[in-house]
């Protein structure tokens, strides 16, 4: 589908551009930049690949590396100006997760995947770029921590699971899912949505981290 | 065999339960629970398989999976409860290692790996799990640093590989591996048994980490 | 290749070296050791096989684990020594490192890999096991921060596979780009050359790493 592939683009570039601020910000040189663009850009559904026993995506469409690059000379000629647009890049972004969601699933099911796997598959490619990118740059996850950005993906996951398995076409099942992915994605960042974590007030959790 | 099937469930079970009560530790969020939790009960026989050019051995039995989503959900629902049967938790934790052990060892025997590679692939799938729950928590891997653990692993998959070149059954020399680990490995709990390290008095050694 | 193969267990024992290092100095125990040399050592070329979906390259040859192992020994015996010999290292390290550089260049055009690819695959090869080790160490990656080393390995690769497809012989084009990469890293080394950083003064750089 051409628009599925241009969101995909779209979303790819934004990954990149997220990757190569945090390298930047983390204060790597021009090289690290490069690599944290291009494995937050290709990570998730390079894993999701070599699990599923494929050959990566990016080696039959370099064009997703391209991109990368692109995102990396952005942040590195421009960061100033990259930077200020950050509300922007938060759209890109979702527009990403909405849109990597559904390949994930879509490969999945493809590969002959039930529900459940089909779900962590589409997760996996909706997050694991950027929790490549977090482990890299000395983080712990940001998705680990207290965004709805995972349960997007995995609510996105079902339902077009549940879709297909209806009999509805992947022209329809496809964009609709990345739109609403993409929707409960910006609410969530617009009303400050978040999941629960366990206040823990015993020892352990108030050391710093060892 | 049915027993071994039990102990790997129980061993999942335990090493889920280590994930998300990481999680927990660390203020991730329920979803950061649920994916540490699955990446430590799943993470080492996922990278066997990986390397082993395998399909992942939760995607023909998803009880894996919902085993480590019912960990998950114990540790969310009864954190304070959990956390004080720790040492219980210590005894389902060496059950995995053992069992974890000989799986590694027998897919890698059945895959034609001579003694070196057998053993290194039962080492994978005992610690890789929990190797990988530490780096996405921000922590050096507790098994690289003061604990008989990975070397009962390493043991135990010696002893496996000559027992089955010496002809003994399976179904006599995988339980008899699996309670020879799990000992060893009380044993090392009970009376704090460790590896050495090297006394580095330099100064990068007094150094904090870079 | 008689000479390549040397080149690659010298660069292998360095790798391996460079691991034990890291670990001793990070007082991890005499397991950790053996796990960051390993590690170090086929990290790189274990994850090139994998995305190319083959088997890792060391089930064939084992004599790069015991190689791991030695390099493990020697530090921890000889600790004192092998960090006085820490320019001798650099060398061999140098040598791995253009070595690396041309096995993976060459594994993946064997595997029809086109240019764009040949050059990632050169360098993930040439860096993995180095980012690993780092990572496994709880640091962020040396090579993302402040060195020309995976530059070396991104020139390499691009000469490596102008001159195999103009025809010049693999065993002519495989050592001039050893020696070549070998040598700009020790220039690289003797005269502190570097890529740029982007002089970030904004808060957030100068804020400590969240």
């Amino acid at each position: 589908m051409l628009s599925l592939l241009l969101f995909d683009y779209l979303g790819t570039f934004a990954f990149a551009i997220s990757g190569a601020l945090k390298a930047a910000r983390k204060d790597m040189d021009l090289f690290g930049l490069v690599v944290l663009a291009i494995v937050t850009a290709i990570g998730g559904g390079t894993l999701r690949d070599v699990l599923l026993g494929q050959r990566p995506f990016w080696l039959t469409d370099f064009n997703y590396i391209y991109l990368s690059l692109l995102g990396t000379a952005a942040v590195a000629a421009l960061y100033r100006l990259v930077s200020r647009f950050e509300t922007l890049l938060l759209w890109f972004d979702a527009v990403g997760l909405g849109t990597f969601t559904v390949i994930g699933a879509s490969r999945a099911m493809e590969a002959g995947v039930a529900l459940t796997g089909t779900v962590l598959f589409a997760c996996l490619t909706a997050i694991g770029g950027g929790m490549l990118r977090d482990v890299l740059a000395g983080d712990v996850p940001v998705v680990l921590r207290r965004e709805i950005y995972a349960l997007a993906a995995l609510l996105g996951a079902l339902l077009y699971w549940f879709l297909r398995h209806w009999g509805v076409a992947d022209a329809l099942a496809a964009p609709t899912v990345v739109v609403l992915v993409t929707l409960l994605r910006l609410l969530a960042i617009q009303y400050r949505l978040g999941l629960p974590t366990l206040l823990i007030h015993d020892r352990r959790a108030t050391r710093p981290p060892d």
